[in-house]
């Protein structure tokens, strides 16, 4: 099922590389995922000989776990294979293609290439390597994998895909997003369209609107310099959170396959509600984290961090209310919320069902009185259902109580992390869980107009929050009675949050 | 909100009384929902004093709980009386109903008579009663609560509804069904019409088909000698199954009170299709358990059991498929199924809904691709959902998981057992968990030709079951591929069931 093939890295000394690629590929190794005949290239600048970068992405990595076998190393380790190069030098690419020619022992030349650089980087690598043949399918297929951000807003976004298209063709374009690697992003779809009781509930006459949030914890840590040019919509929102929003909102698809699933999605964004300059100011709210003292620790303002601007106005919150204008969604408010510094880690999907037309009994309910379905992403993956049972006594006094499935519960199961479900999908050719250029520019396309009008205009106020709240409390304006559910109500002292 | 009043007790000495009548009344006791002036008058042939009385049903009677405090107990046994009285003897109403007069100290006679006596009792007693005018509600009302069995076929339900009438009126009746009192057997309907996930669902269009499973692990015990007159389909489904078929299957009531609600429950009775000879002889399965050897216990057979004819032909197992003629339910079948001596203890409503129409995944699903929702009555009470989820990695394979709610959890609430709730419901003159007349008459209706044909036509087959089996294998018959929800399979060595 999958072929033999070479899988080159570029930034093969970066730490994605040490942390996430050689990690998921150790594990593809481990459980036998790999083809008979497989090899990985580093490249980089820095001058490795094979056996120095053996060490340092396999030997000495310690995210390659504990538990790990001596003999497993070996085996992994033979695998690899590093090769200097100057990513911008014409000269480097020949010689490179001589070493893949000389590593790969298989007839045909399947070639991954991950881009795991700079995205700067993505067109002049991509034009050398068209420049030596190696976007050239004639001997075997060439894929090649880049990470975000796909662009800066729209315009990049389309001049990126305009210079990949010159070399590669689309089919040759895997558009990593880690976060559509997750188990419990995949099953919102898959109970979507797995289950009979819930298709026939999934639209504007049952739901009465649906959340999304994605919260951190950390601030912005050591990638201030980079976060202070992108800021909360583009790192979050532009990609993972509308990816998320696809599965939950698109119509079923014909089959499962990628490019049936890729055009629901990008119908999805098509029918996203562009923002008028009105809705921007009114349903859109972005927030900037300040310092405060959480639970015993001083923690530093936003524009304090090492490599901020001091008078920086990218946001680290954002909150949109939006629409869908479809047959499915028409009218139903959707609401997308990220930011950093809030009291958890957390993300989820809650669809909110609309509340019973008639209400038959007291409704003398612990908390809100319609059913709620939740599927959180991380931590503690599970489903959650909320639904009104009787009070034990006389009469008919309802309360909500929770159904719930956590994933942790399948012990059995191994569930494999994003990067390494990943990787397998581009090496046997799926692109299911890929983002097509085209469904990457009808997002920035509803994301741009935001980003224009804060540039824009002063005059949208960016808002302060502590550190360690939900964000500005501005934000609760766009939800009826200011009601998102924010789950960890009842964090423990660990700061666990104890609810699914 | 409950009125001061006297509780008269007939069939005082009996088992009923002791075991469930008298630790209901002091639950209520102790929690404080009995009225300020309060009595309770025991009646029967037994010459007890007052005191010899009250040490036999609350000093000495081990159903109260090891808990109670002696404090407890006086409190209660003051409110505790006794009269000797032969039920068939005129003049002893007179002396009842002085002495009534005496212990009341309220200023009206609101008296509750509690028939737990044979059946064959309770027109006597209802005569009697009304012959010394304590069916005269001018000062202060009078309620007469009966217990099963209301009849033992139409004709005799029909006849027995028409004695009492001629002394009380329907609203003084009160038909008790401890099925009812059950808080999982009501969560059925409040599950239905407090979530609005569930009603759009909640018919035809969506599901496939309804079981209702009564299991009881053990055989007739020490009630042969009744059971043997009795059989499975009078002792269980022509009341507590049907009961709860109608919390499962009735129409949304206008409101919850006891009016709309029975009105909508015979409602029920009268849309099922009545059985033709044909479909008795296809669609109904008796069976009668023989010896066997279960978990190392040597069982006896039912006509070996004590007090049993040993050529009985009364069924101790029976199942039933159905169809309900209405708008909601037309084409849906519908499952009842009952037993003793089945492998375990169990109690359930299954819904089955329909399979996806669209396959979209992969279907490697561990057990049935399809959507189900139990509610547990006994044990283990709770509610169940079976869904579809990704198996982790690659692909998009499903595999059905559970999410579930078990009462246990809300381990703060009191659940009053089911005497205890109904016996208050009177108190308080709701009807709503009891009987009406009318809807007892119609579920004998739709009963009554099976009787009758079972009795008529030898040619229609009693299967024998050995004794820990889940009935006869003519049963599978029934359902598509045999498939019974049998809750057992996964039997811990204990015989307790281990999921739900």
């Amino acid at each position: 099922m999958t072929e033999n093939q070479i899988l080159i890295i570029f930034g093969a000394s970066g730490d994605l590389t040490a942390r996430k690629l050689i990690p998921g590929l150790f594990n593809l190794c481990k459980r036998g995922y790999l083809p008979e005949k497989f090899a990985i290239l580093g490249v980089s600048r820095t001058d490795y000989t094979d056996e120095a970068y053996r060490k340092k992405v396999v030997y000495d990595n310690q995210h390659l776990g504990d538990q790990s076998s001596k003999e497993d190393l070996d085996i992994f380790a033979r695998l690899v294979h590093y090769q200097p190069s100057d990513t911008k030098d014409a000269d480097d690419y020949k010689t490179l293609k001589a070493r893949i020619s000389e590593i790969n022992s298989a007839e045909d030349d399947n070639c991954i290439f991950y881009l795991s650089t700079p995205p700067s980087l993505y067109e002049v690598i991509g034009a050398h390597l068209a420049g030596v043949g190696l976007n050239n399918e004639e001997n075997g297929w060439k894929r090649l994998i880049i990470e975000k951000p796909f662009g800066y807003d729209l315009g990049s976004a389309l001049d990126l895909n305009k210079k990949l298209l010159d070399c590669f063709n689309e089919q040759q374009i895997y558009r990593i997003d880690h976060y559509l690697g997750k188990e419990t992003v995949q099953n919102v779809m898959v109970a979507r369209f797995a289950n009979s009781i819930f298709e026939p509930l999934w639209n504007r006459n049952y739901i009465q609107r649906v959340e999304i949030t994605a919260a951190e914890s950390v601030g912005v840590e050591k990638r201030g310099g980079y976060y202070d040019g992108s800021g909360a919509l583009r790192d979050m929102v532009q990609n993972h959170l509308l990816q998320l929003l696809s599965m939950v909102a698109m119509e079923p698809p014909v089959k499962v396959d990628a490019h049936s699933i890729r055009n629901e999605k990008l119908k999805l964004f098509q029918s996203l509600r562009p923002m008028t300059p009105e809705d921007i100011r009114s349903n859109v709210v972005r927030g900037q984290y300040g310092a405060a003292s959480y639970k015993g620790e001083q923690l530093l303002g936003y524009r304090e961090e090492e490599g901020v601007d001091q008078s920086s106005r990218t946001e680290t919150y954002a909150a949109l209310k939006f629409y869908i204008d479809n047959w499915r969604w028409a009218d139903v408010p959707f609401y997308i919320r990220t930011g950093k510094r809030m009291p958890t880690r957390v993300s989820e999907v809650v669809i909110h069902f609309k509340d019973n037309h008639i209400q038959l009994f007291n409704q003398e309910r612990i908390d809100n009185s319609h059913n709620v379905l939740v599927f959180r992403i991380q931590p503690n993956e599970g489903v959650l259902l909320k639904f009104g049972l009787k009070i034990p006594g006389s009469g008919f006094n309802v309360q909500t109580v929770n159904m719930d499935f956590l994933y942790n519960d399948l012990t059995d199961k191994y569930v494999p992390e994003a990067y390494e479900r990943l990787i397998l999908d581009c090496m046997r050719g799926d692109a299911t869980l890929y983002a097509r250029g085209d469904s990457v520019e009808a997002a920035w396309k509803f994301i741009d107009p935001i980003l224009e009008a804060w540039k824009s205009d002063p005059s949208i106020p960016l808002y302060g929050y502590p550190s360690g709240t939900w964000g500005p409390e501005q934000s609760d304006s766009l939800i009826e009675k200011g009601d998102w559910r924010n789950p960890c109500k009842n964090l423990t002292d660990d700061g666990i949050y104890c609810e699914l």
